[in-house]
C-alpha cells in the first residue's frame, strides 16, 4: 500500500493484519515498551492546514516511537492563498525527501490532487468533510477489542452527519466488516441521500436505543455551521439530541459508545455518559496511536520489522 | 516523587539531592557533553497555555538532551474553551502513554485538578499567579553555588510580588533552606497579607540595600494587569523602583541579583545591573536547563541512570 | 568557520568544498541513506522572527537528519517589543549550550548584533532585505550541477531586486565564481545605485532573453511593499514582467530557470516555465537542504565525520 486517502483503499485482509498488529502494538505501549527502531532514517511530515492537536500529536508520537525524524507544519490555508498552489507547496516538501506526509486539508479530494506529483506517501488526516481513514480503522478496531467481529453489528452514527468525514470513513469500513449502518440526529445535518453512503435513517432515539449496539456520538462542529445555524442553541441540542442519563438508561444492556472526540460535555453527552462503563472514549485514543504506528510502517515498508520488534 | 506541583512538595533532603546532581549536569553541559540515553523509551509533554518560548524551550531541550521523545502542544485556552474540558483533554493525552507532563496553565490549581485523572506525572510550568516551582528550584541552586548556603540569607523579591507566581515559589522554598524573605514594590503590587507568604515588607530601597544579600528582580507583567494601571507609567516605575547604577552603589559588596527573565532594561533594571558582576541572571538560565534534566529524570525513576551516565 | 552571516564569509575554496560534499550528501539522500550520526550530541535552534515553513523545515531536517536536537522557536517581533532585547534573547538561549542558531530576522544586520555576544555560530537565515547566504549557496550549486562552471556565465536577477536578500547574496557569490550579474524589473523595484552590488541593469526583456544564460526569477513580495502600491496589479505584472510561454521561446536553448520560492503562478511565472525543462526551481530546494546539512557540519566543526559517513 502506497497511500491510505480514503478508507476503501483498505481491504478486508490488510484491514485483519492492521487489526492484528496494533493490538500487538498496544500491549507493548502498555507494558511501557514505547522506542522501537522500525522507521529510522525514514521522514514523516505532519503537514496541517487545519489546527489539530490530537490528531497531529497522535501522528507525531506514532513516528517518534518508531524512531522516524517528524516534522510538523502547520499551514493556514490564507498562507497558501498568499501565492502557492498546494501541489507546489507538496512538491517542494517532496524534494527534501520524506517517506510520509500525513495531510489535513479543509478541501474535499485534496490528497488526490496531490498523490500523482509526489514520491512520498500521502496519509489523508481529514480533508474537509470527505474522509479521514485512520480514524475509522481506530474506531473498527476498539470494536472488535470488545465484540470480536462487526459482522451483523448494528451501529448507529449520531449528530451531525452531512459535515463529519468520520461518519463516511466509518460507515464505509463497518460496512466492509458486515455491520449494518444507521445515523440519527436533527434533519439539517442529516445527508440527502443516505442510501448513498449505504446507511439508513432513523426517526427517534427510541429506534436508536432499541436496535444499536453501537452509537458513535459526533462532535458538533459549530466552526463548519456559523454560516447557518441549523439549530436554536446548544441547549436545546442537549436536551433533543444529547445522549444523557435518562437515553443511557434506554439502550441494551450490551450497547457502547465512542465519540472521535474532542467532545463537549454537557452537549452531545454529558458526564454520565463519559463516567460509564459503555464508554470506549479514552480507549479509542490509545488505540488511534496504535494504529498509526502500524499505519506508518505499512506505508514505509516496514511492517516486518515492526512485527520482529514488537515481540 | 510523582509530581512536581509545589515547592512544598519537594523535601530539605530531595532538594539537595536535586542540586548536587544538578551541579554534575552543568558541568558536563560546559564540557559539551550533552546528549544522554538517561529517558530513551520515555515521552515528555510540553503542554502550554500560555505562550513561552523560554521555559517551554528548556524543558524541550532538557527532555531532548536525555533522549526522551519530546511533544509540544501550544493550546490557546480560546481553542478549550470551544468545547472540550481541561481534564478530558489531559485524559486523552494521557491516554498515549506519556511520561510526563509539562503543563503552563493560566489557572490557579490546574495541575492539581489534572492530576488525580492521568497516568503521567506533572510538573507544573506554571499556574496562574500561583507556583513555578522549576523555577524556584534553579534559582535557589543558582544562589547555592554563590553562597554556598541560604541559612540566614537576607533576600529581597522586588517589584510585582501580587501577581508573581516566582515570588511565591521562591519565598516558600528559601525560607524552608533557612532564608528570611523580603519583599519591596509599588503598594498596589504587594499582598495585603506578606506574613500569609511568611514575608516581610520594606518600605524603602534603602532598607533593601541595608539588608539583603540578594535581590531578585521581577518582570513588570504588563499584560497581567492592564485592567486597572497600578503606576502612571514604565518610566515612573524604573525611577521609583528600577536598580539602576545609583542604586548599585548603595548595596553591599556581595549583594547579588536575580531575575527570572525576560527582562525589560530599563524598566526594573538597566544596562549596569545586566553587566555587573552582581548578576546571576544568565547563570539562573543555565542552571535551568541543568535542573530541568534532573527533575525530569527524577519524575520518571531514572535518577540512578542519570547518576550513571554523568560521571 | 564560525558563524554564516554573509556571503563574502565564503572564500572560493570553502564554497568549492561545500559543493562537492553536497554533491555527495545529494547522492545519499536519493538512494535513501538519510541518517546520520554526524551531529549527534550537538543543538542547532531554529529562531524565527518572521514566519517561514520551507527554510524553516530545510534546517529542521537537516538537523535532524544528521541526529542533532533541533528546538524551533517563533519569535513574533510583537513579543519582543514587549520587553527583551535581541541580544537578551539570544544571550539567554545561549546559556542552554545550543551549537548553532539559526537566525532569520526582519531587520537588516540583527546576526552582526548577536555574534559577539554570545557562543554557538549563528548562520543568518534572512536579515531583512540584506541576505540569505544559504540560498546563494545552494543557488550557485544548482547551476553548477547543470553547467559545471559559472565563468563567464551571464546571470539575470529579475523582479523585485530592491526589496530581495536573495538578489544580494545571489549577486555576490555568483560574481565571486566568475558569473556577470545583470537585473531587470520594474523601475521602482530597481536599486538606485546598481553598480554598488557590481551588477548591471538591464531595459527589456529582449535584452535579458538576449544576453542571460540563467534567470533567477524572485517572489513579488507584496507583504514588504504594502506601504506604496509600486505597480497598479498583480495582473499588470504578469503581463509586463512574468515568463510565460511566450517569453520563454525567446530565450537562448541553454538557458535555465531558477526561483527561491515560494513562487505565485500567474504572476512572475506561469505554468509554462514550471513544467519547462528550463525549470530548476524543485532542483534548488533538494540542493538546499544539502547544503544546510554541509553549513551545520562546517559550522559545527563536523566536517570530517560527514565524509567519512557519507562514503
Amino acid at each position: 500500500m502506497k497511500h491510505l486517502i480514503s478508507i476503501e483503499d483498505v481491504s478486508k485482509e490488510q484491514f485483519q493484519e492492521v487489526y492484528k498488529l496494533s493490538q500487538q502494538v498496544k500491549k507493548a505501549l502498555k507494558e511501557d515498551r514505547k522506542k522501537f527502531s522500525v522507521l529510522r532514517g525514514k521522514c514523516v511530515v505532519n503537514l496541517f492546514f487545519e489546527p489539530s492537536t490530537r490528531t497531529r500529536s497522535s501522528f507525531e508520537k506514532a513516528g517518534k516511537f518508531l524512531s522516524a525524524d517528524v516534522i510538523n507544519i502547520s499551514a493556514s490555508v490564507s498562507s497558501v492563498k498568499k501565492g502557492e498552489s498546494l501541489i507546489d507547496t507538496l512538491k517542494n516538501l517532496d524534494m527534501m525527501h520524506p517517506d510520509v506526509i500525513v495531510l489535513r486539508h479543509p478541501c474535499e479530494g485534496a490528497p488526490y490532487t496531490v498523490k500523482n506529483h509526489i514520491n512520498a506517501s500521502v496519509v489523508n488526516a481529514g480533508d474537509g468533510r470527505r474522509e479521514h481513514p485512520t480514524q475509522a480503522l481506530l474506531d473498527a478496531i476498539t470494536l472488535l477489542e470488545r465484540f470480536g467481529t462487526l459482522e451483523g453489528k448494528k451501529i448507529t452514527i449520531m449528530g451531525d452527519i452531512v459535515n463529519s468525514r468520520v461518519a463516511r470513513s466509518d460507515a464505509l469500513l463497518f460496512r466492509k466488516l458486515g455491520a449494518e449502518v444507521f445515523i440519527y440526529g436533527p434533519s439539517p445535518m442529516m445527508p440527502r441521500f443516505p442510501q448513498a453512503l449505504g446507511v439508513k435513517k432513523l426517526n427517534s432515539f427510541e429506534e436508536v436505543a432499541e436496535l444499536s449496539d453501537v452509537i458513535i456520538l459526533l462532535r458538533i462542529q459549530l466552526e463548519r455551521q456559523n454560516a447557518k445555524k441549523v439549530f436554536p442553541s446548544l441547549r436545546e441540542y442537549a436536551e433533543l439530541f444529547g445522549v444523557n442519563r435518562k437515553r443511557l438508561g434506554m439502550l441494551k444492556p450490551e450497547t457502547v459508545i465512542l465519540h472521535p472526540g474532542p467532545f463537549n460535555r454537557g452537549v452531545e453527552l454529558n458526564n454520565d455518559v463519559v463516567t460509564s462503563e459503555r464508554s470506549l472514549i479514552f480507549n479509542q485514543v490509545e488505540t488511534g496511536l496504535a494504529v498509526r504506528m502500524v499505519v506508518l510502517s505499512l506505508l514505509c515498508g516496514r511492517l516486518e520489522k515492526l512485527k520482529e520488534e514488537i515481540h
